[in-house]
């Protein structure tokens, strides 16, 4: 028995943005692990086992994944949004990295609709331009790195998605980037904050810097931050195409 | 009849990886408007007129398709990959600016998956911690921009895709992007180039700064450059989620 390991992307929420490929994938398992809400989302069947696991268990989570499809399962491991934007494919590598054995299993990453892209789509088209994808949590990385991406975003002056903006234990970790952005940005910038995109909680708004609190943002929301250019129009927000002195 | 117009991603090429939203305002459209390529991917149909245009048309090709949704017709404009990176989005909300009557019609952007990211997940997980997103085109932006942008990101130590990087009027643009990478990174750096993923020509190749050259890419092939910890694990490369000195 061949196993094989797919690393799939659910997408925001709705099944209508789960790809071909992914449903296929999840019909063929043996077995499905990832985070509890996202498990949940996959129909139990015959054949089938569901791992479910708490969040930040995810190293142990690759770890099982991989035994499993090297033990000849059909295995996927599910992620929302795509599974390589801050999410379970990084953790499946690292921990193949410590393993030879598992290198030469059949592992594929599948692609899915990411938070940001589902979020800016329902608002418009606020990264229509160049733009950066910053996660926001300190688990894993140092506040003062954080800082350095979010100034240089700013200072070059491309759009920025937030991930994970504001965690519960460290709550004060968003109202710093948001004082970084009133040092360093124009009142008038636009931010909008998403939740639950596609699902039937879905919920948008967009303000002005000026009008932003930090309490609009929690763990599961999608914060992207206009740049320079970023305008309304009508019911929408969208960065234009072109920057001034093009060709120049 | 009530006209409505999406603004939809076709996914890199494979139809595994076109999402059932986009697939179903395709089955109920009455027209298709999108560059020549792109529009050849939608099944002819009764009752379905397709509107091929060449590249370079972006705002006329917006502009037919908002008249079209506004004299009652069920509107799809496709764009490969998602329609809200450096794709036909902007172009429409750019277009709909000028037209306070147009800004009240059923407009949508169905989100798609994006070039770098079906690269990334083929690839493995390049991706996998913060970057950017940079249009390396000066067709619409100077070109100090792009390089202000490029040595941001670089200095920030941001992983970065790139699209549209070599155009055959201005190859000299990515030997310019070469030539800061080389001045900026050291030579270990990886890079990836990805051409037509999920299609039977994908093409992937993942080089070193030192051994990476400017013809390696087209105006077709999507650029991964890695953060200095992005690295090889078996056939795979990727980027850790964690950095050193998290939660300092």
């Amino acid at each position: 028995m061949t196993g094989w390991l797919c690393i799939a992307g659910l997408g925001p929420g709705s099944e209508a943005l789960v790809t071909p490929e992914v449903r296929d994938a999840l019909a063929e398992a043996t077995d499905v692990l990832g985070y509890i809400p996202y498990v949940a989302r996959v129909a139990p069947r015959a054949g089938l086992t569901l791992h479910p696991s708490d969040n930040r268990e995810e190293l142990d989570r690759a770890r099982s994944a991989l035994a499993l499809a090297a033990a000849g399962g059909r295995v996927v491991v599910v992620s929302s949004g795509d599974p390589g934007v801050f999410a379970m494919a990084s953790a499946v590598f690292e921990v193949m990295e410590g393993r030879a054995d598992w290198q030469s299993l059949d592992v594929r990453v599948l692609p899915g609709i990411t938070a940001m892209l589902a979020a800016a789509a329902r608002a418009g088209a606020p990264l229509g331009h160049d733009f950066c994808a910053l996660n926001l949590s300190d688990n894993l990385k140092p506040w003062a790195l954080i800082e350095k991406r979010l100034r240089a975003a700013v200072g070059a002056d491309m759009a920025m998605a937030f991930y994970n903006p504001r965690s519960a234990s460290r709550p004060q970790g968003f109202e710093q980037t948001l004082n970084v952005l009133r040092e360093t940005c124009e009142p008038e910038r636009l931010l909008l904050f998403a939740r639950a995109v596609s699902t039937p909680r879905e919920h948008l708004i967009c303000v002005s810097l000026s009008e932003a609190r930090a309490d609009m943002a929690d763990m599961g929301t999608l914060v992207i931050v206009g740049s320079s250019t970023t305008r309304r129009v009508g019911r929408f927000v969208y960065t234009p195409r072109s920057v001034p002195g093009a060709g120049s």
